[in-house]
């Protein structure tokens, strides 16, 4: 019998149990660092509960011989109170390692396999070493079609689908790759302000230098739970929230903290992931934007339409209305990249500023239209020109005041307190921005965890400079990241691209 | 700055490093759990030194607000006092990693490719994540023989190699799957006997109920280093040692902390693992013995045939003189499994005792002919008789003593305490037994952690039973694992197959 300890350590989602090595050794447990440990104790109710981890060995400084310490996640997932006494054994890998073993091998999943793979990540019986295997396995063994839907259905399946009643629900998703770029902050409140419900989740940046929810963050709570944000919804008819909280397809969440480590795009997931959430999320109609340029995730036409496809067929047997849109990105959207200098620009857009970035302006214009086409708020047509209408009249501003009212407002933090201007080295028209490049310069400058770090683009793709023309302004939180992002800007003068 | 502090934790090779949650948020580190971390700090002659890691969060139970801790491996690596002043930044993955991508992209990979991701991994710049993802490219996407050969030479270049002077060097491998099979205690004495140099070293069981170092260190110390397996065999003519402290193939060892909990069997790594540790270890004629049957690791003769090629010729390219050996196993060879029941079975062999394993004791006889006659210590077709008389005239016994005394003496532990015997369900002659499930009946009784524990076979293949004859038994340290052991066993007679 042991004492079980809480150990102060977040290891995003991966639980681990901390032994003493001198209790593993003395015991002849029969463990090794690394192999999986079951513990085992009584709830206050007096009801057997167990967690199961990867095993790290310790010394007295972190445990003592006597004690089992869980990680954060591992201890909150027991539910047995510090102090109890507890058992551990060692734990057999969960069967469903067998079904990606086969997986690996060629074998078709079907969707009960998927169903029980997923059940187990999200019970977070999968350690790293399985998750990649899982996540590979469905990279490289190229999934059918049939297998696709299974999977998403099993996202679906192994999450929190939440209800906002009757009607048609719309929603919209990018899949990236474009800084700036912010138009759900602009086509949700033109939706609502015409009446269409739109419940948007969002994610965080994980590769780049914001992901909506972080810029949203700034003029609003976004961290809402279920409840909260239905509340919104039926309040307002919209809201621009963190899907992160609502648990909308908690397997995906799992799956992601090993892709990002990997940068190994996979369609499959992608689709699998996006469908999912926009399903649990209540969407009936949902429009995929897909910018398609030399630097952005899909660079050519040909993979778009063949991305496009993949979409479609799964939303088909999902039961959700898609639309597609493919869209040409030749550098950034908007003026901003990083959280506060993105809220900046989709500001000036809802309020109709004269120096508001035209570009952003017009994709979201013809984003709200498509969308509101879909879901019959417009005849087939008419949806640019009533998305217009209602981003001119304010009645789009008013909106989304609403939704930071309802949400929780919040105010802009201060600019960043250091500012310095890179310049263009040659004469010529702006011919292309590059997308992973500049975004490089803004996360170097120390966006997203600082908010108020970036880039801000004095002059875009089209603009004729010459010769010592400022380019583009770099926003930082210190003296040493400021000169650290420009110098890598400095180094890389074909971020911007020249020609006639 | 941060102070530097030793975290009593052993992660089994990977890097972490420890920094307060509070301290990254309030400092816009830009930190995320599992992002990786650069450490830097200056050791006690002034040098900058570096250390990088994957992240954990913690709080103040763990590391103060103004401490970054470091994991057992990862302190030893940096070289810096606890207590120094140290500073830490984001670190990105090694540039290798987008070698290992384009692996996964199926593109072919250089001898300097593999020579930079092994240093990478020897270095322990690759997560769990990134190592994973190197071993399966290299399983999913089939390398070609240029690439077998490429990696091997990286391993044998990442690796330490030993120089055991002029004249033939032997070594012997099994690549495993056959519970007992303790031949290399045998061959070895046999051909020290014979004044054939032999430095072996061994591994400690994987997933197995016991390994040759694990066998061996119950009669010998096997922990030796590198000037210590050099003495022992000037002195002897050869040894029994544990490969892990020799530092034969380190990037191999890293690999083996992902091979493990997946599973998978990837013949490219089997043999570019073994043929650069036979190749590290000095060694100029080395024998594989390859076993076949129904529930070992290769099961059908083709397959062997196969694998047997790969190894020839990667053998060939990088100058080792190598012969295969496919040998039959329709279950265990020898009596014992577990560490100190496979010792006793060696034991007997060696004494000439009565009631010694037959098959133990041919199949190490045969091993040894094969060996003698590659390094020309026999004429071909002479090898056999010689081994027999190095057997059967006591001087293989006495060889072994002198390689006892060598290593370091030890004396074999007790029988475990507990016992007990499970009976035949059927009539009829035992046709084979199950490899895999007799050595999960082993392992569950306490095998290899407690030395002692495992299984005796009382009835071999080819042996008439009837229903309630003894079949085997099971030795354990404790009630509950002898009782959960012959549960398992009981309600899996399939063990033992049956007919006529």
């Amino acid at each position: 019998m042991f004492r079980l300890k809480q150990m102060a350590i977040d290891t995003l989602g991966e639980h681990v149990v901390f032994i003493h090595e001198s209790t593993v050794r003395a015991g002849n447990l029969g463990f090794n660092p690394l192999d999986r440990a079951r513990v085992v104790g009584r709830d206050h109710n007096g009801l057997e509960r167990e967690v199961i981890g990867v095993l790290n060995f310790c010394r007295d400084s972190i445990v003592a011989a006597d004690e089992i310490g869980l990680s954060d996640d591992a201890f909150r997932d027991f539910g047995v109170a510090e102090g109890a006494p507890v058992d551990a054994s060692l734990s057999p890998a969960p069967g469903s390692v067998d079904l990606v073993r086969q997986k690996l091998n060629g074998r078709r999943l079907s969707q009960a396999d998927f169903c029980e793979i997923l059940r187990d990540v999200v019970a977070r019986r999968y350690s790293k070493v399985e998750l990649s295997m899982f996540v590979l396995a469905c990279a490289l063994k190229t999934l059918d079609r049939e297998e696709m839907v299974s999977l998403t259905r099993a996202m679906i399946d192994t999450g929190q689908s939440i209800d906002f009643g009757s009607g048609p629900i719309a929603d919209k998703h990018c899949i990236g790759g474009v800084p700036g770029n912010r138009t759900t902050m602009i086509v949700v409140p033109i939706l609502v302000a015409l009446g269409v419900k739109i419940p948007k989740t969002s994610s965080r940046a994980i590769t780049s230098p914001a992901g909506t929810a972080d810029t949203m963050a700034l003029l609003a709570e976004v961290d809402l739970d279920t409840d909260e944000l239905r509340r919104v919804v039926s309040e307002v008819g919209g809201c621009i929230a963190w899907g992160g909280a609502v648990h909308l397809a908690p397997a995906d969440d799992m799956l992601i903290t090993v892709e990002r480590p990997m940068e190994i795009d996979t369609e499959v997931q992608m689709v699998a992931s996006i469908l999912s959430k926009k399903k649990t999320a209540g969407a009936t109609h949902a429009l995929i934007d897909i910018p398609v340029g030399a630097t952005t995730k899909v660079r050519s036409i040909g993979d778009a339409d063949r991305l496009g496809e993949l979409f479609r067929v799964v939303a088909g047997e999902i039961g959700l209305s898609l639309d597609i849109v493919v869209t040409e990105a030749d550098g950034p959207v908007g003026r901003g990249i990083g959280p506060r200098l993105e809220a900046l620009d989709v500001l000036a857009v809802l309020q109709r500023a004269p120096d508001a970035p035209l570009d952003l302006r017009e994709k979201s214009l013809y984003l709200a239209a498509r969308l509101l086409e879909m879901v019959g708020g417009a005849g087939s047509g008419a949806g640019y020109r009533r998305a217009v209408e209602a981003l001119d009249s304010g009645a789009a501003a008013a909106a989304f005041e609403r939704i930071r009212d309802a949400q929780g407002r919040r105010e802009l933090p201060p600019a960043a307190p250091h500012c310095a201007t890179v310049a263009a080295r040659y004469d010529g028209r702006i011919r292309a921005i590059d997308c992973l490049e500049i975004a490089r310069v803004a996360k170097r400058a120390g966006a997203p965890a600082h908010a108020s770090s970036g880039v801000r683009l004095l002059r875009i793709v089209g603009d004729v400079v010459r010769v010592g023309d400022p380019l583009f302004e770099v926003h930082a939180q210190s003296e040493g990241l400021l000169r650290d992002s420009c110098a890598y800007a400095e180094a890389h003068p074909e971020i911007t691209r020249y020609g006639f």
